[in-house]
């Protein structure tokens, strides 16, 4: 193992530690490994938060600030955080109009922010579980379908309905429409190294990929021999198009990297998935491609779909200033 | 050699239909292989632009846009793009106010930028060539230093310049400064894998690092044994110190990933470098953490140091439109 760190122990807090140096407009809480925009609690507007294991950066702490998420909660690499990071996060956030949790489906973080939100007396919290990715159910983490791409999606547009200064229970439902609308598949080339474990977390043979693979390296749907883009394309698009109907429509796409894979591969990549939607009548209206929820150097891809209507649009093009999503301020 | 391609001869032209889709306020010219501003020429204003190999993205298709690059021309993966692309991004891009061409110091881009120069009548056409690198002199592709990292803040910089409609001369005399007032180094914990090539650029063994590694995988000064992230910092911090006084005014600090590297060790690398600027005695009034001159997945990182006065301060902060850097606007 070949990593830029120190002591495999302290990553995640000398990360931390980097990011305060970074971006002076946000504030970080050593004590609980929170991002927080350095003007929260924000008086009268929702609260956002998000948080999980670390390794997927710029997920989430990336994603804090005005537009988007209030404060991001980070735990070990792709291990969930403990609920007093939820709970203080929660807190630190709180402007008076409640909190909403923006939760992956994932065991252990479904339950941390469960247990928080009970511990978080007088502050209303409403949960939202992203469940998107349509390659496997009931994985090794999780019961149920795992939180991908979309989890990026939603914050940016919850972000923006809370901007608005809308209620709690309305951004929820925006943020549930969200979920409701988008669809994720992703793969692998290789594997990726947690730090605390020294090795790959599983081998894969070095002409072989797979296909529906988890944020965590979790087993996806199958084994394949490497093969072009185009087929690699059909893979992920294929079984998002078959679980929900993204014509009739304008769609976002979303092309991510996994962490390890070079830009120019990725919008190649966005341009075989914006041919299969020509072919299959899906509409684009909007893009996103680059890293933004990863699996620390892991070398593939996801893609994500999210059907858009009018609010969606408008909530997705409005302003957004964090480190690793800005436009528009 | 697994890759998210298919023909390892059609990369660079499959990556720019990605970026058409992707961008519709970009235009791209296949037959030249530019991106090009939408709305270019822009009347009245200077105008930038830059190219070389393809294979560090976003630099610089990623960074064409209102407040940077008007155009910019992609060779083959780390090969120099041809006199006739530089020249048909010059005549696209002049709007009557001349054309600034910034060039990374490598021999072929120099020459052939040079050409298109003098191919390109009617236009005033002024260059300036990057050559921050302290790493070595006269290195495989150079005579001379290696233009790295401050590409990416001259490109800033001058755009922002430019945007103010200030004449060509001036233009160029902001961007030699941003050239002679920074320093960068870079290191490599593995190689790169060049498609066409099939193989990775160099061996590098499972226990080694390369310091002072060019973008290319070029040799640097010297390989050692995997070290922590704090010996790396200082083997890339003093050289820079080294080579140039940066006390006595701010500074901006800019961590670059070379593209395997997650974003969490590079804010890990963030901090190691701010400590050691502390301790000589450097204020850091800026920074930039992230991927933005690569060498496809080559894991490793660069330092980049500019010194800052008012003027380029304000230029750095003026509104930027881009794919890769995007804020203000």
């Amino acid at each position: 193992m070949k990593k830029l760190i120190n002591d495999p122990a302290e990553v995640v807090a000398q990360a931390l530690r980097g990011v305060e140096r970074a971006h002076p407009e946000l504030r970080v809480d050593h004590t609980h490994r929170l991002v927080v925009r350095g003007d929260a609690p924000v008086q009268g507007k929702v609260g956002l938060v998000s948080g999980g294991g670390s390794g997927h950066e710029p997920l989430h702490g990336g994603f804090v600030g005005p537009g988007m998420l209030d404060a991001a909660c980070a735990g070990e690499i792709f291990t969930s955080p403990v609920p007093d990071q939820v709970l203080a996060a929660t807190q630190a956030v709180d402007g008076g109009a409640g909190v909403l949790h923006i939760v992956k489906n994932y065991t252990g973080d479904v339950m941390n922010f469960e247990m928080a939100a009970e511990l978080a007396e007088g502050v209303e919290v409403v949960a939202v579980v992203t469940d998107d990715d349509v390659a496997v159910t009931d994985s090794l983490y999780t019961a149920g379908r795992r939180g991908v791409g979309v989890t990026v999606l939603l914050e940016k547009i919850a972000g923006a309905a809370a901007d608005e200064r809308r209620p709690l229970a309305d951004v929820a439902e925006v943020a549930r429409r969200v979920n409701g609308a988008g669809r994720s598949m992703g793969m692998a080339l290789t594997s990726c190294t947690v730090p605390a474990a020294g090795r790959p977390t599983f081998d894969l043979g070095e002409d072989e990929i797979e296909i529906g693979i988890g944020i965590h390296g979790e087993p996806g749907r199958r084994r394949e021999k490497a093969m072009p883009a185009r087929d690699v394309a059909r893979a992920l698009v294929e079984p998002i198009l078959a679980d929900r109907d993204f014509t009739g429509g304008p769609v976002l796409a979303f092309v991510n990297g996994m962490g390890g894979t070079p830009l120019l591969e990725l919008y190649l990549m966005y341009d075989e998935v914006a041919r299969l939607l020509d072919d299959a009548g899906v509409q684009i209206s909007r893009s996103l491609v680059g890293n933004y929820i990863t699996s620390l150097e892991m070398a593939g891809c996801s893609v994500t779909l999210l059907s858009l209507d009018d609010e969606l649009t408008r909530l997705w093009d409005a302003p957004v200033r964090t480190p690793g999503l800005r436009w528009g301020a």
